[in-house]
């Protein structure tokens, strides 16, 4: 399909680009141009720099040989990289609301494990296409997703046109260090919308002997390593006691970052935890509606900054959360931090929506789902700014980080194609169908 | 008019009445049927106790002389009693996102205070028309106002049909004793949707003898007072140097609470201060979004609710929170309460969803908005349940809690009138006519 997106103001999210007004074309599931060409506004033209006529006029003929299969009217609306969601556990929408406001040990061990024995490969596929509405209505376009049978999540995704990474979320009682190695051949290779990156569930889940296997195969891949790391003191104090390390120091130690990777959580952290975390250039990847929830604690963020230490953000599982709403997770990022460090002026705004886009592509290695540019992936939301939570227009980023929410999506377009406009769903199948699924096997897992 | 809302799943927010299915029936401004009536599911037909089968012959009758204006298929969403968003300074949406990630001195110093100065009442009027739209946007459908030109306030809620309670932001700068006075006559015997308490800034900005002032005034008309207490660090600081005592130990000395009323904020509290709240009968009105975003500290809700101090919710101001949403508040009250006391059971949920409907009203003296029952306001909300951050339906009321956003908000209706159903406005005019005079008053306070 060839799509044109027109009289549209238009983040791109590359550095230092301010908001301008234009237009985007995309052909298949690349964006081919971005950029001033068309826009009606005459604010625009008289900021148009001397020779730009004449890059309009050439680009006006290669306008003339593309036939549009849609031409969408933006009406001043805000066109931007689509949301990156980069830790989720998309089947745990079968327990939202099933267990809150209980103790952490007592959710986890007398609630929610008994519950995952149950699910099956087809109850995570039907579960997963739920937590896919919510991503689309919620203007998230990539997700990276760890969860049992990934398979299910995979198939769920190229059923409805959802990006998503996968990673491993192996433990001494699920996966093994082979099946995680055909899984990474397998999902590098099967569509344009899944990749896979090597991970484990998190130290305190993992013998020493598997994790020096994982090391050792990240080492023979050259590959990134992701997993949940320093979440609650708790897992700190018994890693220390099992190795006098912090989780991150002994993973560490195993050589279990040398291409790097990614921390979930990361909240209870060392200044050594921290400078590993710079060292091997790898992401913290913050879930503070998690861990709020949880009480487990605010993240350091502020103190990453610092140290150029890029944070992407995730919302963690609908079990724990219990919702995938990067607009509440923004404002959580930065309001925490501001409590955390008693300044009002810490963690920018502006920071916070780089970390939920440009960071978290580059987070989950997907390097052409960062910024809109030409050559870039198509996935592209549309912000309402006539919404009156975004009004008046002092400052569009702020706005959107402060006072945002998933009502001022208007549109998500996935590699090129558009899956929600308007609060209507494009993904091949109502969502009513969708609950009478989900509904059918909660009525199985409750019995 | 006449309004039959039917087929709907029901939470009246009475004290243990689980949530059931029936329909609602509404004459003028009153409810005047909340029940089982009608329901079209066999469940409940199954579990209705004997003796019901009469008493639902007896309505249809009664029904049968009832000529509905309207009658609406809830298709099993829910109806529930709107939001009351018990703090905030509506005209205030002026400054959204004008200033943020600045230290609160120099961000309200600099820049909100030289702004404030610029704003005529006609300029107030149309800020608080944008933010009513949000408020019904948001299934707020009452609030407590506290803002520079009340009457601009009161014009616009009655234009619109947004029900407000009014209150005074008396200082040493604005406003006196005499026109609060005033203002408490005339906006209490204007329009039903209209009514007005006694209120001051706070001690920080009002003189000895002006406080004193208003405790008379309080007891010659018996009336609660309510004012901002106890916010930051710094002003329980300040209030201990001047007076040897905390804002709320000095303005009780004073005898300003004879008959109650309530604190917004109440972040830094002493237990003193906690028991001449409990013994008052005094409200706590909790501004998480605004605490955290100008880092003044987390509220110390669970104390309160041990020491059955009620806590309303409000959203404060635009300038400070950036939005007016009681969905981001409600997580932010559990969530912030679950970080503080480190534990993930404190302040369920439910007794949260509580603070920002029954507890809102009685804050605000609206006692007839408390909950869904003949004889009360007809001010309703529809949740709708067939969005997929609500499924599955584990716990309606923690998803609305823990997983709820704006998106939710099927239908906003105050005193009977349905402001806001679909996404679409029925106040009167369009969105657009709005925006346009905000654009226009934005340009001439930035110049």
């Amino acid at each position: 399909m060839n799509i044109r997106l027109y009289n549209a103001k238009i983040l791109t999210m590359e550095e230092d680009r301010e908001i301008f007004e234009g237009e985007i074309h995309i052909q298949g599931d690349r964006i081919i141009y971005v950029g001033e060409y068309g826009s009606t506004t005459e604010d625009c033209k008289e900021n148009m720099p001397a020779g730009e006529e004449h890059r309009e006029e050439k680009e006006t003929v290669e306008k003339d040989n593309v036939t549009w299969d849609k031409e969408i009217d933006c009406e001043g609306n805000l066109l931007m990289p689509g949301f990156k969601n980069a830790h989720t556990h998309s089947g745990m929408t079968a327990f939202r609301s099933y267990a809150d406001d209980l103790p952490l040990k007592q959710w986890l061990e007398e609630k929610i494990f008994p519950m995952e024995e149950k699910l099956t490969s087809e109850d995570i596929y039907h579960f997963v296409k739920l937590a896919i509405l919510e991503y689309l209505s919620g203007g998230v376009t990539s997700i990276f997703d760890m969860y049992i049978k990934p398979a299910a999540t995979a198939q769920a995704c190229m059923d409805m046109g959802m990006r998503c990474v996968l990673t491993s979320g192996l433990n001494n009682f699920t996966s093994s260090v082979k099946q995680m190695a055909e899984e990474y051949d397998e999902w590098n290779h099967t569509s344009p919308l899944i990749s896979y990156q090597l991970g484990f569930h998190a130290e305190y889940t993992c013998s020493k002997q598997l994790l020096t296997q994982v090391a050792s195969l990240a080492q023979k891949l050259k590959a990134p390593v992701y997993a949940h790391m320093n979440e609650t003191a708790a897992e700190v104090a018994e890693c220390k006691k099992r190795y006098g390390m912090t989780p991150i120091m002994f993973l560490d130690s195993l050589g279990m970052f040398r291409y790097g990777g990614g921390g979930y959580h990361c909240v209870h952290m060392t200044e050594d935890d921290k400078n590993v975390l710079a060292k091997r250039r790898m992401y913290v990847i913050t879930n503070p509606g998690s861990n709020t929830k949880l009480a487990s604690g605010i993240a350091p963020i502020a103190s990453y900054l610092d140290k150029n230490i890029p944070v992407a953000i995730g919302t963690d599982g609908a079990a724990s959360n219990n919702c995938l709403d990067m607009f509440r997770e923004m404002f959580l990022v930065t309001g925490l931090a501001k409590l955390r460090e008693k300044d009002a002026a810490c963690v920018d705004a502006m920071e916070v929506l780089k970390m939920a886009t440009v960071n978290g592509a580059r987070a989950m290695r997907l390097k052409d789902a960062d910024v809109l540019a030409e050559g870039k992936f198509a996935d592209i939301i549309m912000i309402d700014l006539k919404q009156p939570n975004m009004r008046p227009l002092h400052n569009i980023g702020k706005n959107i980080v402060y006072s945002g929410s998933k009502q001022n999506v208007k549109m998500t377009m996935i590699g090129g194609r558009i899956l929600y406009m308007e609060g209507k769903y494009y993904v091949g199948e109502e969502p009513a169908g969708i609950y009478k699924e989900t509904d059918k096997i909660v009525k199985r897992l409750m019995h």
